[in-house]
Order: structure tokens, then C-alpha cells, then sequence
């Protein structure tokens, strides 16, 4: 029997891969960037569309719950990643998200004027960061510092610290405990931005005294193609902290449509408009998936799947030519695994004609994603196998233009 | 023939019900604040979700231009909203929407403090209102002046006018051309909210002049429930109006990942995170079904289906005991008729016991929304003799509580 065999064998989670639809013929790994489709998922969009929207029409507010679903997968999130019941909503994108915690963050500490991060983080928070020092203005201002160099960065002129959990690009994963407790001793607070950690590590915020944290619902959670985001608020900050997207859905009594804004109590104050049902509704499918698995389990598989990718890449013909840039230490990884080479694009092109689905970041970057419920190690091991052939052979174009790659 | 059978004989619109999927035994009086399904979104959403999600994958950001689809809508809303092509963009909330528009205004007009809005307008936008001139702080107040005093209270420290074209309870229309005039006349920008007018009346936003305007996907547009907003930006304000939510998808090169925001030319830079592709995908074949109708064709049937409404029910044994609030001349009345009674709450609960839907509107106000494309003459006739009897013999409950309607 071979390792991966063995391993599929003994995994835990083996069973949770036929919950999702996989096509024939294809390695998925960007399970990191869009989740598979769960095939409860297929069902309950069948439901949601035909029936709950068909006919019962307006009445679904009430008859099918529409309006709790945001809290109520919330719910379903926060136990995947050390969240309390009641700390953690489903809302918007994970950009206006960071937004909103962002400048409610800033004006909790409105004599500090920086707000921390770190160049090379996901853009799309940097950008979000820049909008809300830009909008907040009276001299707020981003401030970039490398990774080695965040912990000496924090001053009390810090209002708050944004950072990614696990780095998209290298997985790098920080130290959550750490930097929380470095940045609270200056009196700053921080936003963590889960994207590529929830459904796939073990994430403890509360464990961690974490005060505000943001993520994604497209990518580990399985929750469909642009799902809504979510948002955490510790119960700390709930009564303190408020959205500058202050919409009706954060109001203590949307429907009495009074002229002023009366936040509601708790974590519904950072919702804002009308709640995406379709995209809810989807969401929950994958997020009940990973709920029913574990975050223990769920990391303890990425970590060896990973693992077994890692090892087998390197034990294959193509070892000298791929430099990972992901850390080789599993505690210090998330679930995807990243090589440089000067021709990463065309391999990763070339990866996709064999039907091993992975992305290619700028500059060099192949990366590969290693959602754990939806795989088997019987596939990461042919995967590493297929790309160890292809780089080795040269068995891709050379590269003639740089095609952007999706959504990461 | 009966009045009722000669219009739906002569309605060039007739067609267009059968594109609809409408529960037997129902008259849907509530398109104006969730439109039915269309019969094309069922198809389609399975297309996507089992298609496009399940087989496509990650691919389908490119194969099912996934990305494009944002702007794609926007287009096809644009022609109903007199707006022209790259002017529209589908993305996040109406209220998110406000929000971008709001500040991106007070912004380009720094010397003014006033955003000026009318009370009892919709509370939403009240309420981010609220919140933008509470983030850009510096002085920057929101004044709520009576309908017929918005013009007196336009000064040169007034920054932006935000109004709602057809009122959500009265579905009075404003006078688009005439208040964006006298806005423009002492400098001020002017947002329209389209909730209660895009896809029911007939908008001419460039023929207006207008700077700015938002509006929901999910009423007359038929997009399902929480479906996607859309907003637009008149291309001559494209290039110097920057969105606060200046998220990736805003970004001339979202996928250079490079640290710096720079905002896309055009429309593209007022998104913000990933598009919500499960409710964009709906909405396009709402909003499909109404270019294909267009929006004169629509409008005329608006105001032809309420002034039967409104006819009957004053030649029926009711007529004395409802109050119109609705405006009686066409030109003036959106969508919608809304009567106040005492009882409002109870007779709309004994409508829906006998298959009429329309909703309740505190404190007094019983709405009936007037979808042109899903609707017939026949059953608006047939509505209004039920609300008739109903009133009129007292076959309602007398109210013991209120409970809040849903979603407006």
C-alpha cells in the first residue's frame, strides 16, 4: 500500500469528500481561492430559488428566516474559529468589512493616528485600509512595515493592526497570541484578517483575547463564487464600537422606520443592508460541512496533506527547480503550499491542461491549495507527482504574455 | 367585457406574466418590495450553481465572465434608468452604495458641511447618511428639512442633496429634473435613490442632468431577495469622485496585487470587494425581462394598473373608510398606492389570509405594490374588490399587536 493510500485510509475526514460536487479528471487545488460546490449546496440553492423564493414571495422574511441567517451562520462560524455564539456575522465582502471595523476601530482611539500593516499583505486591505485613513482624514495614515519589523512599530500613536492570519501568497501563518497581546500592550487594537485560515486552520480568537477579525466565505468555507463575508466584534467592543455603514439592517428596529440611527445591541449593529440571501443561503451548506468536521481535524489534515505534498515535490525530479517560499515548519503554515520559478505562470498553465487546477500569483508564484474536506491524499500525492514531471521536462509554453490570474 | 378584461386585452405587456413564476391562488401586491422569480432565474441558477460552480470551478471567473458581470448589468440597467452605457455598475448594497456616493461627494466638496435630506425618507439612507457625515466628521452635519422646503434650504454650504425619486410610503415622485437643477444651481451634487422608480417608471437620469444614483435589485428589477444594488456615477464625475470602499475590484489592476490603490477609470472604480456572482446572475434575468418591456412601456402600465386600483376601490363600499396618500395624478405616483386606516395592520393580514399580498407600514399605512411586468388588470381589479369587502364588512382582526412587516 503506498503513503498516501495508508493516509487515505486512516483519514478521519475521508468521508466528507463526497459531500462535494468534483468534476472527472480534475485535481482541484484552489480550493483556497473558490471552495467546490457542496452538493447540499446544489439542493438547498434548488430550495432557495424555486420554493422559498417562488412562492412563498415576501413571506420568506419570516417563513424561512431570512432575516436571521446572517447570525445565524455567524453562529456556525465563530465555532470554527474561537468565536462565541453572538460575536460573529455574516455581512457585505470581507473588504467592507475590514472597512467598517477598521474606521469603528480608529474612532475608538481617536488621539492615535496610524493604522499598522504589512506591504505584501492582501491588497484588497490595504486598499480598504488606505480608503478609511483617506475618508477618517485629520491626519490618520497607513503605515507598511515588514513583518520582522511590526512588533517594534507598535507605539501609542497605533490605533489599530491589520493583518492577514496566513499570508495568501507564502501561507505564512503569524502568531496570533503574540502580536494580539504586542499591540493590546500599546493600547491598540487588531484586526485579523481570516480569509485564508477559517475552515482550514485552527483559529482561537478568543483564546487569543483577539478584538476584531474579519474573513471570507468563497474559499475554505465552500460557500460559492463571491459569498458573503463575515465580521467578528469580541462582546468587549459590541457596545462601543460602531459601523460607519450604520444601514437599517444594524438598527435596533429596522422596521419602525424611524429618521434616526439607534444601533442595535450586539453584533447586528455591523450589518448593513439587506441580508444576500442566495449567497447566505449557499454559505451555509459549507460552513454546516466544516462545522460537522472540525477545525481540529480540518487543520490536522491541511497540515498533512501539505506535508505530503511538500515531501513528494521534493523527492521528485523537480526538487532544485522549485524553491518553496512557504514554510517548511507545518505550525507555521496554512493550507496552501507556494513555489517560485521564473516560468510559474506557464506551469501553472500547463498544470491546468493536465486538470491539476492551481493559480499563479505575481511575480513567479505557483501556488496550490490544499482544501482538506474535498481532497484526498491519493490526489495531492498525484498532483506533486504531475509537477515534478512538468518542470522537470519542461513540458510547458514558454511565457509569452502574463494573463492575470482569478480571484484569489 | 368588464374594464378589467378590455385593458389586459389591449396590454402590450400581457405576455411578459408568463415569465414569471407565481404561486396559484395568490394576487402579489408586493413586487415593490420583493419581486417574483422570474422563470429564467430558476434556469439559471441552476445553471450556476451546478454549471458554472460545480463544473467550471475557479475557471469560471474567466469562462463565464464571472468579472465582467458587475458592469454587464449595470448596462442593461442603465438603458432603463436613462443612464448611459459604463455609467452603472451592480455592487454591494443600496445602502453600501449610498455610502460610497455620499462621501465620494462630501469629499469633492470640501468647504461645504450640509448633506441635506427630507425626513421620513427612506430610514436607510437616513441612517448611512448618519454615518458618513459622522466618519468625514470636520463639521459635516446631516439637515432633514419637509419635502416642501428642500429647495429654500439649498445654500452654498449644502455639499449634497440625497432624495428618493418615488417615496417608499406615499410613492409620491419628485421632481428630478427641477430639485437636481436647483441643487446644481448653489453647487451642491445631488444622489437620487431609484429603489421604488428602477424598472417600474420611467427615469431619465442623463436627461436630468443628474450627478449621482443608487437602487435596489430586488424589488421592481425582480433580482430575488437581498439581491445586489447598483449605482451611477455620470461619467463626467467618473475621474475626480473616489469611493471611500476603495476594495480590489475598484483597483486599475486588481490582480498586479501591488500595495498602492489606484482607482480604475470609469464605472469600475465603485466596486469594491468580489462580485456576489449567485446574485448578480439572478438579477440579470430580472433585469432582462424589463429592458426587453422598456421602461416607457412599463410605466404606462404602472400608472394604468394603480388608476384602475385606485378607481375601484373608491367605487366600492370602502372608499370612505381608506385614506389615499398616494398621489390621485398619475404623473406624480410611482408604483405603488398606499391607503391609511386605523386597522391598516389587521386588514393587510386578512388580505394575505385571502391570497392578497401587500404589506403594512407603520403606523397606519396599507401598501399595494403595482409590478407592471407580472401583473394583469384582471387581478388588480379583482384586489381591489377584496380590499373593498374586507374594509367594508370589517373582516379583520382587530389589531392586538403589531408585528413588524418584512422588508420594504
Amino acid at each position: 500500500m503506498s503513503e498516501a493510500a495508508e493516509l487515505d485510509a486512516a483519514d478521519p475526514l475521508a468521508g466528507f469528500r463526497d459531500e462535494f460536487e468534483l468534476p472527472e479528471g480534475v485535481i482541484y487545488l484552489d480550493g483556497n481561492s473558490l471552495g467546490p460546490l457542496p452538493k447540499a449546496a446544489r439542493a438547498r440553492m434548488r430550495e432557495v430559488v424555486e420554493t422559498q423564493w417562488g412562492v412563498s414571495l415576501i413571506r420568506g422574511w419570516n417563513d424561512h428566516d431570512w432575516m436571521g441567517a446572517p447570525t445565524r451562520v455567524g453562529d456556525a462560524i465563530a465555532g470554527l474559529i474561537g468565536a462565541g455564539q453572538g460575536e460573529v456575522i455574516v455581512a457585505d465582502s470581507t473588504s467592507a468589512n475590514l472597512f467598517k471595523l477598521a474606521v469603528a476601530a480608529m474612532q475608538a482611539r481617536p488621539d492615535r493616528k496610524v493604522v499598522l500593516s504589512e506591504p505584501g499583505d492582501f491588497p484588497t486591505d490595504l486598499y480598504m485600509l488606505e480608503g478609511a485613513v483617506r475618508t477618517l482624514g485629520q491626519g490618520r495614515r497607513l503605515e507598511l512595515r515588514p513583518a520582522e519589523a511590526i512588533e517594534a512599530a507598535l507605539s501609542e500613536d497605533v490605533a489599530v493592526l491589520v493583518l492577514c492570519h496566513a499570508h495568501y501568497k507564502t501561507a505564512r501563518i503569524r502568531d496570533m497570541t503574540r502580536l494580539t497581546a504586542a499591540a493590546q500592550a500599546v493600547g491598540a487594537l487588531v484586526i485579523w484578517d481570516l480569509s485564508h485560515s477559517a475552515g482550514v486552520l485552527e483559529v482561537d480568537l478568543n483564546g487569543c483575547n483577539a478584538d476584531l477579525a474579519v474573513g471570507c466565505g468563497y474559499k475554505y468555507l465552500n460557500g460559492g463564487p463571491g459569498a458573503p463575508a463575515f465580521l467578528f466584534v469580541a462582546r468587549r467592543h459590541q457596545e462601543t464600537l460602531v459601523s460607519p455603514l450604520s444601514g437599517w439592517m444594524g438598527h435596533q428596529a429596522p422596521f419602525t422606520f424611524q429618521d434616526a440611527y439607534d444601533p442595535a445591541l450586539g453584533i447586528q449593529r455591523f450589518a448593513c443592508g439587506t441580508p444576500p440571501v442566495l449567497g447566505v443561503s449557499a454559505l451555509e451548506c459549507g460552513v454546516d460541512i466544516a462545522a460537522r468536521a472540525g477545525a481540529r481535524a480540518i487543520r490536522a489534515k491541511a497540515a498533512a496533506l501539505t506535508d505530503l505534498f511538500i515531501r513528494r515535490v521534493e523527492a521528485g525530479p523537480a526538487a532544485a527547480e522549485l524553491r518553496l517560499v512557504t514554510p517548511r515548519e507545518a505550525g507555521l503554515r496554512g493550507g496552501h503550499v507556494s513555489y517560485a520559478h521564473p516560468d510559474g505562470y506557464a506551469i501553472v498553465q500547463a498544470l491546468i491542461a493536465r486538470g491539476v487546477i492551481g493559480d499563479f500569483r505575481d511575480p513567479d508564484i505557483a501556488r496550490f491549495g490544499f482544501s482538506p474536506l474535498p481532497l484526498s491524499f491519493a490526489e495531492v500525492a498525484r498532483a506533486a507527482d504531475i509537477l515534478g514531471e512538468v518542470v522537470a521536462t519542461a513540458q510547458y509554453d514558454q511565457p509569452r504574455f502574463r494573463q492575470r490570474a482569478a480571484v484569489t
